[in-house]
């Protein structure tokens, strides 16, 4: 397993700029040769970087060892059917789980605290006496997804003083988190909660989710009048038809979303100027290849030891 | 000390609607008499409520023991320049805490996630591909004032990665809290200031200090381009022409201000319609009567029990 000079790393990625990963690459690793999809010698490459792959780019790597997605999903990998089989590692990083967190508090806050008609308000200078506002323990905010990010952010909402719940696939416990989990937990789940916060990987079994179905059952009133929305998971999990009806029909109260079933969000997209969205660019958790690269080689050298590679996909169930 | 039922409670507000703190009063403490002060019968007013009183109203009280601010600050008590020689008790709540440091923290990560920046790009439905953002530890939020409210939303910055410092009046030592104190750490203290917030008290001391002058020693550049300015704590703490003047060198990037030298905050103000201004109307930790009340009141019983009275206010330094 020990490192071989000529062995070489792949980096394929399409709609992403492969330049900076390579300077980090360089700083990292510089005995390392990076190749690009383009430019691949295949014979000599051992492990793969990637990122929405071109389809088959990962077939006749004799030496292929390991695969390394560059972000936290994996759905992106996925797309792609033809996926030798090798070992699927995602990106679990602390300063990835950090910015996710920012993101849901950030959303969740300005949500609880009516960001959107304080902003109004000025627009129209107007103080508005009423300052009348739940306080964070009457709020009940519930988490799609208890992974690595689902749990990080449920801590922090509740240090804050937020009501937590949660659900997953299988059961999670979590200090001070009502959990719940399965198909069978969801309806539990759904019927107390005021802001529903979707960190969700995108699944065959999760695709579109946050559709009707779920709206209709999320509490119905509440402290904030209707539920809110938060995705910022992948956009291939909600329907954003189903999303905008919800909120014209006052199911939902208000949304973010931080990703779209087609990115960049198209121009004519509704979702821009509804008053009621608050749209970002998928960028709840964008973290740095200063970040990230350290990581990756340290996993790879951690391997090329004999450790056991961490943060392992299950292909069964794409995550 | 015993209470006797003869023994009324003057509720002099101005400003505020009375009502529904006789109403918290009738639930919480159904035998005391609350007297308005257009009707008391001042000889037997043993304790005082009061927020923003007029002048002179707490004169001629034969029998007053105790003022209670119904304001966590006391600046509205001591706009009256006739006030007897009794303790001044101030509101420390928990829910007003809380309440306060979710706020800071909303807009701490407005400012931290360029939220200005992603309201704008989605009135241009602009995408746009950079999402270069800093990561919360190369941020350092500086807080005026580690009292109550100060030390509580240094803590939940902290734990959201921010690095955090501190300014009072006395040393306070807070775990990993790099803090300074009185006007010669002053200095020290905002040269390393991205966010500055204030959670000081207004005293004669305290008057006017964000000014040029405070902001001319803030840490020129950093991560979000130029320092961030958050008030929450009272509006003559500021001077708002500065403040305007500050965004317009570019010595200041971005202000969120919940308090205003004039209240409400007049429609032909500027800040209104700043693009780099937030305004909320005073709504920071509005605290509910409800949450309040039976807390003043266990104040009075367990004073009556010759407890003690918690939270009285240094008259010298008049906080
Ligand atoms: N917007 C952004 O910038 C951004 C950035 C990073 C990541 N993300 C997204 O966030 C997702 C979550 O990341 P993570 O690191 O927290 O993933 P993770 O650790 O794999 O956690 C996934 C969670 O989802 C649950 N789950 C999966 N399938 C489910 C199903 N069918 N029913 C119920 N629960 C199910 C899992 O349940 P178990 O606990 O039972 O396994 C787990 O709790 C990523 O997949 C990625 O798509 C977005
Ligand atoms: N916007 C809103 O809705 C809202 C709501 C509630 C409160 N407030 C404001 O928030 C203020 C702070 O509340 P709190 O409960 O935290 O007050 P506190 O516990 O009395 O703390 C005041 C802090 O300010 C410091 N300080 C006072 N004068 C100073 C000076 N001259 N130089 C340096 N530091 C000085 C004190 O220093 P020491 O530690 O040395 O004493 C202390 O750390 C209140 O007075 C009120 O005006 C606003």
């Amino acid at each position: 397993m020990t490192s071989l000079e000529s062995d070489k790393i792949l980096l394929a990625v399409t709609g992403w700029d492969p330049e900076v990963w390579q300077t980090e690459f360089a700083k990292s690793a510089p005995k390392r040769k990076l190749v690009l999809d383009s430019e691949a010698d295949k014979n000599d490459v051992r492990y793969a970087l990637v990122w929405k792959q071109r389809p088959g780019s990962l077939m006749n790597l004799p030496k292929l060892e390991v695969i390394f997605s560059l972000g936290a999903g994996v759905d992106h990998v996925f797309h792609d059917t033809q996926i030798p089989d090798v070992p699927i590692v995602r990106i679990v990083s602390p300063d990835l789980t950090m910015r996710m967190s920012e993101y849901v508090v950030w959303q969740v806050l300005d949500h609880h605290r009516l960001g959107l008609r304080y902003r109004e308000q000025q627009k129209q200078r107007v103080w508005h006496e009423d300052r009348r506002q739940p306080a964070a323990h009457e709020v009940n905010v519930g988490i799609l997804g208890l992974g690595v990010l689902g749990r990080d952010a449920a801590q922090k909402l509740r240090t804050l003083g937020f009501r937590v719940s949660g659900w997953s696939r299988r059961l999670q416990t979590i200090e001070g988190v009502t959990t719940h989990y399965g198909k069978d937990g969801l309806k539990d789940f759904l019927k107390d909660v005021d802001i529903l916060v979707c960190l969700l990987p995108l699944t065959p079994d999760t695709k579109n989710i946050l559709s009707m179905n779920i709206f209709a059952q999320l509490k119905p009133e509440g402290p904030l009048g209707a539920p809110v929305l938060i995705n910022a998971g992948r956009g291939g999990l909600q329907n954003e038809a189903d999303i905008l009806a919800a909120l014209d029909r006052g199911m939902l109260s208000a949304v973010t979303l931080d990703v779209f079933n087609k990115e960049p969000l198209p121009k004519d997209s509704p979702l821009w100027t509804h008053p009621q969205v608050i749209v970002t660019p998928h960028a709840a958790a964008s973290s740095s290849p200063q970040a990230l690269v350290p990581e990756i080689v340290a996993q790879i050298e951690s391997y090329e030891r004999g450790e056991p590679l961490k943060n392992i996909v299950d292909k069964a169930a794409q995550y």
